[in-house]
């Protein structure tokens, strides 16, 4: 089997997809905007609840956010648990399917500031790219350690004063 | 500057995007389904013209890939020339900014075979995953000297007598 038949293979998949080519399968499992979003905030931002996705910047409306939430944990890729600390609240946390994102949020963070204007040094971004393997072992620590806190800590507006909090998240969240 | 400063400087930039963060930037540019398997066409499979991704097996409609093409045009990830041999027909062509999509596509790919049943052989996709540098080397490498035998070759159907051409591709193609 040589990497040339494996379109090929792929295609005798059943009729589920739209073709049997893993790049597609993924994009029709994962492949919008807001449901990486969602990953990335969990992945990242140490985001776990409805509404910390809610307030997390790109705006989201809550219908599609509860829309990609369900189609999430349906893919496997979120799962939702009840906090252990205030039985009403559910939290929603990566499976291992879906840390197991972490390559691709990470190329597609570095192809974004490498190639658009997001303000991100390119000290840093060249940094990221040349410890690609580091940087995707600690966001796997974080998640299977439940380490809160945000490998990309979300630090918008001029009243962050407590980082992680959802105080500082709301003070800086933009309301343009 | 550390990592943790990433995603507040990133948000200094222009409301033009959703939020500075560039990921949500990255996604915004090309991070839409159909966007992404027109990359992914022109990357691995070797395919340059409006025909070629009509017939790609994913059915996309023409109004979209109309769309879609205008856009990664304008976002500076594909360029559009005129073909030598054929003055009138148009080819499409990544440019550096689209080629460097190659590590993000092939993450996607090995997601993909290894998340969901794509009928990727477990063996191809560990060697894929063993050797992510040189794929992402050989990917560059047929772009840049524009070698147009394609990676990942599209093999569906029972007629695919023509390895590359448009008409295997055609013979190949779901109907369903």
């Amino acid at each position: 089997m040589t990497l040339a038949n494996l379109a090929g293979v792929a295609r005798k998949v059943g009729p589920k997809h739209r073709s049997g080519c893993p790049v597609n399968i993924s994009l029709e499992v994962f492949g919008d905007r807001w449901s990486l979003l969602i990953v990335r905030d969990l992945m990242v931002r140490g985001f776990t609840t409805f509404q910390d996705f809610l307030e997390s910047g790109e705006g989201i409306a809550t219908n599609m956010l509860a829309d990609r939430l369900k189609r999430l944990c349906k893919s496997g890729i979120v799962t939702s648990e009840r906090d252990k600390n205030d039985g009403r609240r559910v939290i929603y946390r990566l499976t291992d399917k879906g840390i197991d994102l972490a390559p691709v949020m990470l190329e597609v963070l570095i192809w974004g500031a490498q190639h658009e204007q997001t303000g991100a040094p390119p000290a840093v971004i060249a940094e990221l790219a040349k410890n690609r393997r580091a940087v995707v072992e600690e966001t796997r620590r974080r998640w299977r350690e439940r380490d809160a806190a945000p490998l990309l800590p979300w630090l918008g507006g001029p009243r962050t004063g407590h980082p992680g909090g959802r105080a500082s998240r709301q003070a800086g969240r933009s309301h343009g």
